[in-house]
């Protein structure tokens, strides 16, 4: 059982993994012989195994979503503003399971791990890797774990996508699906923003084609030499593609409104007059540097890549002749939706698109639009009224059926 | 005098160019020994000399503004929609001059120009310019032109920005000053992507710090050789940093809605289920590319870095205590705003700030948001609404005062 931390966490968690040797066949035709899937869990089972919680990450997340590591950890896990003891995803009451996804770069199998049929690190050669494979692959850990149904399938942007697909794929294990800041399909600027980012990374002379692993050359910028000799100094490093990709992405999560609260024009340096243009930095620029540069050594290019693919080429209503209240159709559930006032990366309008499709489909959804100023990336956010929608939805769940 | 062409446009022009041997002071403090500036005239200049148009340009935008270079020439100048007979900006009545800005890759003195003091391209030495330097280079432009007050100054995008500068900098020398899809400064979220696009550039190992001139590498993509290959076969090449600052800037002049009626999720290549990732590819992203890779066969790295860098200064109000009602005191002219329903680069809001400080500065101001779903690039576009609007002002501009 977690200790919870100061801040109402579930404490000290530790990663387990779980190893699958029977074949999973991909949606891509092609087949991975065996897998593992790093997970954690937060809260316990209850003995009818009817309490559990599946969250999904988004592009870039990971299994760590709540608590701590260890003691001296100072960053908790991404969602723990939303799991933990008495929060939406409330643990006292919940069994929580968060995982990383296939093909991911924290622990799971996916381009950094060893292809068993070369002794080598798949690189870009690991298979691509569906929103439906990783509901699969979910399904599995689920049995794994001994969890029929899922009391909730949450996740936030590709998190509810992954959400979506688990409620018509397996109607029979997933009595509630929340989908936070989603859509049923990228528009085409979304995909241009995500064309950019992957160019940029391609077209890193580091990347290699994505064979970096076997060379021993990872494509990041110098983050660590730059924290030695101070912020200031790695300003005109050059960045690495992940790193400007990511600066691409970190926009779009962001609201117009949000920047310019945050960062306005302000100056970090320089003048913008008198002397060069060099000694001129805004705050703004600063930020998206540092973003960047920290991600791309924290992160996996090759990973990146098929991620930002994944969610590119989700269309929940592709198989359904385009028409996503005959995918919905397919679903049992039940649904909440919530968007942010602020997201122009899935904005609102989206979000209704989805509920337009359930209501026409007979499920029983909820939605909320909630205000908020931080864009996409409020679904991170401790916004009150957020997690008071959140979990007024979270408590029916957790009531009998 | 010009043969209309065609499509009604002013037929064949011929750059000119305009040398200046007396030094330049700029803002940065440094000074300009001597230079040159490229620049085009459409229509006659009247015995009184009070109908010239100054025709200032955006971005990536350059002299050749209306007309044909050649008689083979298929593309006619950037903003032919607007100036010809007939046109908003009627040559039938106005000598309108449109010209190559200081720090150009168009004829005018620039990076890519011989430094005296060296013998080689400046290069990255090249002086960094403000909106001030330009105009005060336009204005000795109209001294050897013999023009001594513009009929009216014109320029939509950062070619707004100069129009607005000329009428407080030199507020006897203009009569009108209209100013379409501008802003009085870039918001965090634009002086980020103009980062996202610097950095890119940056990066690129054939930059080289912005030498790329003087060891005969020019970052830019295998245009070429993808023309002759076929437009299929370039999709795997890297793309250079010129080409992703283009791809990146190229997103945020369209609106969402404009890629989707012009893209959607059309697939151009490959299938999203069955194969591999390579072999997919969105219209969308063929689009971007070859967007990418032809700007960067024709601009200059270092020009496109010089220019972002003069856009994401420029702060009318910044010498005027931040208010741009102060710094619209200055102004003597007659003002015609314009902005576009979809911009979400220079949005509606950011025209409706300079209305409000030129009604409060007691500036005569017309003002019209058009509806268009192109976005940014709005500007650009023949929407009748648009140039109806445009023209009834301009036919004021030429009415005596």
């Amino acid at each position: 059982m977690q200790r919870p931390g100061p801040d109402n966490s579930v404490g000290i968690v530790t990663p387990q993994v779980a190893r699958f040797d029977e074949p999973l066949r991909l949606v891509c035709g092609r087949e991975l012989p065996s897998y593992e899937l790093v997970y954690e869990t937060y809260g316990e089972l209850n003995a009818s195994r009817s309490n559990a919680v599946l969250v999904c990450h988004a592009l870039s997340g990971h299994h760590h979503a709540a608590g701590y590591h260890t003691e001296q950890d100072r960053k908790p896990g991404w969602w723990n503003e939303c799991i933990g003891p008495g929060k939406p995803i409330d643990t006292d009451r919940f069994f929580v399971v968060s995982l990383n996804n296939l093909g991911g770069c924290h622990g799971s199998t996916g381009p950094m791990s060893l292809n068993p049929g070369t002794g080598k690190p798949w690189g870009p050669g690991f298979p691509p890797i569906r929103v439906r494979d990783w509901v699969n692959s979910q399904a599995r850990l689920a049995d794994y774990l001994g969890i029929e149904c899922w009391a909730a399938v949450v996740g936030g942007s590709l998190g509810g996508m992954q959400a979506m697909r688990w409620a018509i794929q397996y109607p029979e294990r997933i009595r509630h699906c929340i989908v936070i800041a989603a859509a049923l399909k990228l528009s085409a600027q979304n995909l241009a923003f995500n064309e950019v980012a992957r160019k940029a990374i391609e077209s890193d002379p580091d990347f290699n084609g994505g064979n970096y692993l076997s060379e021993d050359r990872v494509p990041a910028t110098g983050l660590e030499l730059a924290q030695q000799v101070g912020r200031i100094e790695y300003k005109d490093e050059p960045a690495s593609g992940l790193a400007l990709a990511r600066m691409i992405g970190h926009i779009t999560y962001l609201s117009d409104d949000a920047m310019a609260n945050k960062f306005g024009r302000e100056l970090r340096s320089g003048s913008l007059d008198l002397g060069d243009d060099a000694d001129v930095e805004f705050q703004v620029q600063s930020y998206l540097r540092y973003q960047g540069s920290q991600f791309s050594t924290n992160f996996d290019a090759n990973t990146y890549v098929l991620m930002t693919r994944a969610l590119d080429y989700f269309d929940l209503a592709l198989e359904y002749n385009n028409d996503p209240v005959a995918a919905f159709k397919h679903a049992r559930c039940g649904f909440m939706v919530i968007s942010f006032s602020t997201d122009w990366r899935f904005a609102p309008e989206r979000s209704r698109e989805i509920v337009d499709a359930l209501l026409a489909a007979d499920r029983p959804v909820s939605y909320a639009e909630i205000e908020a100023k931080e864009g996409h990336d409020a679904f991170l956010m401790p916004i009150p009224r957020y997690l008071d929608v959140f979990s007024a939805y979270m408590r029916r769940v957790g009531a009998p059926d």
